[in-house]
């Protein structure tokens, strides 16, 4: 994991937030290879959930939206941690992680009813991780919605929430979407966007932070008469999962499916699937998969009083649509991507590469442009004139400075699948060598060809 | 502008954020054509300006900072607006948007000196606007940066904020840019991301919320030994955001230039100029250019206490760049375009049809797919299969219900430039009918060609 940190931050991928001012809070920030990584991770996934289907449409909601809307969800009641503080090191810790989920679920009934709660803590819970002693306050529960106040008054009324999440945006333009896009069911609304969670304790790098970007899916499908009609569905979202996945170039034996057990579901869902990544800290959720029934559009209608039913053009009959949500966290699609990615390869003098073996199709720079040696006029101006043709349909990373052998590791540690190096047989002849960024094999291509060639690379995953 | 603001909602361009719950504060969210639009607008200015330029890298840096950020920018400080309230209907008001501001300015002067203050105010402010009576209170400095706790507790210890403004977060990366990036003078950091005012009189619609999405470059250039040298690269940008302007399709003659005057210029500018669109509430802010000298870097070093400071490598000169600062709101610029773009047109008929003459590139759908009857099975077959074969290069709205002229008057509404008709000569002969948008004028197309003559009018503009 070290090496893949330390990678991110000298090749542009990710820094620390406020890194001049000591950093910040576990917040990152991505780079120049960092963010073009993300803006093909999110064009990609826009492109084919959104735009080439039918079934599909884009919105994107305020992060700051009304209070009503977390009371609501639940959230204002119900989104918090179990905090614990240990007493001697002053140290916060989540109380479900101290112990297993289901350990502490039992903890915390029995907690209830139990008189002396201070006793049973001791017993029950590990010693502080931090400081090994054992000494903690009871668990509270801490909120995990950051609070802002809206307007010059700071005070109950002018309180305002940081979205946890972007679901509750689609659910609340239920109406308006059906209204403005005259769509019938089954169909989805689509949304990419920032959410913050106040997280007692962050960690594990970018996997989780306290400012995060989501890719999130509300599929609404009809009143499903039994359980076949909505495990349909859900079946459905789950291979198309699996095949964004396979897109990514992200390895499957790297993924595995967790059905969550019923007594583990969130209240409002009826199943839900982690598809978790092999990260180098522990099997953790990469994405979810939640079938979430009614529960939304019922509850935003017993609280905002507003008809949040479909009404079928059809039959004429009003029902509540139920929903299938696949959500992808972008963070943790940049985490998988640069662990499955991340490779250490022995080379026949001894020496080792590192090299990231991204899919072409969203590696950040696809060609790096090198001339041979920078103190040639000629090479150096052919160089740039082939950057200047290719640099509109590809994007290029134009690298002059130290030996061929050094700039070709530079671009194997930032994912380019090609690097074109312009020599002096270029003069004479007009063709560049293609290097290829897994085989380290070298071909001679004419220039006329580039543009063709290139994408023929960059296509073939 | 209420036309506007109702077609916006009606067709999914803009929704009032979390309406059921009777919105809220003055946001606004994005509905289906509304992201579209602004995924176009985002995606054509980074290919622009980022990807398709050797001199420009693309950052994104998270929302909340480090507090020591925005006290070494000053905003802790200074970010703050005069705070007016009404003693009779208690409305808040902007000092300086009672007066002009450069009335406002001298005001503030005289009150420093001032012994009677509330006589100083009375005398010198015109009526509330909201019920024109005059009992103000005197003014006080609103900070506008948005207020929020990191972590379990609430103190001045976990104050943090929600940046103001995009630019900071590209000038506490400089060095990490530099040192990934190997990039050298002059070159930009882009960067496009939410940034949050709260403001004491949001108005205007989208075009002044609290809510808002930024798109910036900060441009660094050697230390300028004279004003030509500055005054250069600040007149290249000038010149790249008119064509920038063009690229949109916004009309010249609705923007005009506002060279700030001296007085009036921000502390850290040596030249600001405004480009203003006439909204239908005035001449206002679109775009902004500034010549921000070696303010920030200075400033930055000088908190921080870390070097910021770039090394010619050549002469091996240490010295803080200078910055020329392009910024572009994504809101305005939505604005700016659906008021830019927005026609009634009288009809022969003496029918009125409301069209958004929108530039095809930008366009939220390219291509509405029409099938002439929808109770025609193989009318409505072919008009999906053209729809599939279409769909994976234009953005498609299929449209079945309603007259055609019902529909071409929708689709005019949403600014689609091409309505493709699918009617039983399509059944004969393998043609379809392409309808121009702003000519109205329609024409025979063989399905075969119809990719090519697609492109053909998308590109044209």
């Amino acid at each position: 994991m070290q090496k893949i940190i330390s990678l991110a931050k000298r090749r542009g991928f990710i820094f620390p937030s406020s890194e001049i001012y000591g950093g910040f809070s576990s917040c990152y920030d991505f780079g120049p290879l960092g963010i073009e990584l993300v803006e093909n991770i999110k064009r990609s996934w826009w492109n084919r959930f959104v735009r080439s289907r039918p079934d599909m449409v884009g919105i994107s909601t305020t992060i700051i939206m009304s209070p009503k809307v977390w009371q609501a969800s639940g959230h204002v009641s119900g989104f918090s941690d179990p905090l614990i503080e240990c007493k001697e090191c002053h140290a916060r810790h989540r109380g479900d992680n101290l112990l297993s989920e289901s350990q502490w679920k039992k903890l915390e009934k029995k907690l209830e009813k139990a008189k002396d709660k201070e006793k049973l803590i001791a017993l029950s819970l590990p010693s502080c991780p931090d400081c090994k002693k054992k000494n903690y306050t009871l668990p509270r529960n801490f909120n995990l919605m950051f609070k802002t106040f809206v307007g010059p008054v700071e005070d109950e009324t002018s309180t305002a929430y940081l979205r946890p999440e972007t679901a509750q945006g689609m659910f609340v333009n239920f109406n308006n979407i059906i209204s403005s896009s005259r769509k019938t069911l089954p169909f989805g609304i689509a949304q990419i966007g920032k959410a913050f969670r106040n997280e007692i304790t962050p960690k594990n790098y970018i996997f989780r932070t306290r400012e995060f970007e989501q890719m999130e899916i509300e599929y609404f499908i009809p009143e499903p008469k039994n359980e076949k009609e909505w495990q349909k569905t859900f079946d459905y979202w789950r291979k198309e999962m699996w095949q964004w996945i396979d897109f990514l170039g992200i390895k499957r034996k790297n993924v595995k499916e967790n059905d969550i057990p019923k007594e583990e579901l969130a209240h409002y869902s009826k199943r839900t699937i982690d598809f978790e990544y092999k990260f180098p800290f522990g099997t953790k959720e990469l994405y979810g998969l939640a079938y979430r029934t009614d529960f939304d559009l019922k509850n935003h209608e017993k609280m905002s009083k507003e008809n949040m039913k479909y009404r079928d053009p059809k039959t004429g009959k009003e029902y509540w649509p139920h929903v299938i949500e696949p959500t992808f966290g972008v963070e943790r699609t940049v985490l998988a991507l640069l662990v499955d990615a991340f490779d250490e390869e022995k080379m026949e003098d001894g020496t080792t590469r590192t090299v990231l073996r991204f899919s072409p199709a969203i590696a950040p720079i696809k060609v790096a442009i090198l001339p041979l040696l920078q103190n040639k006029p000629e090479i150096v101006k052919k160089a740039k004139e082939i950057e200047k043709a290719i640099l509109p349909f590809f994007s290029c990373d134009y690298d002059q400075s130290g030996s061929i052998g050094k700039r070709y590791r530079r671009q194997d540690e930032a994912g380019t699948p090609i690097c074109l190096t312009v020599d002096f047989e270029t003069l004479k002849d007009n063709t560049v060598t293609l290097r290829d960024r897994d085989t380290m094999h070298q071909r001679r291509v004419d220039i006329g060809s580039l543009k063709e060639e290139i994408t023929k690379i960059i296509n073939k995953d």
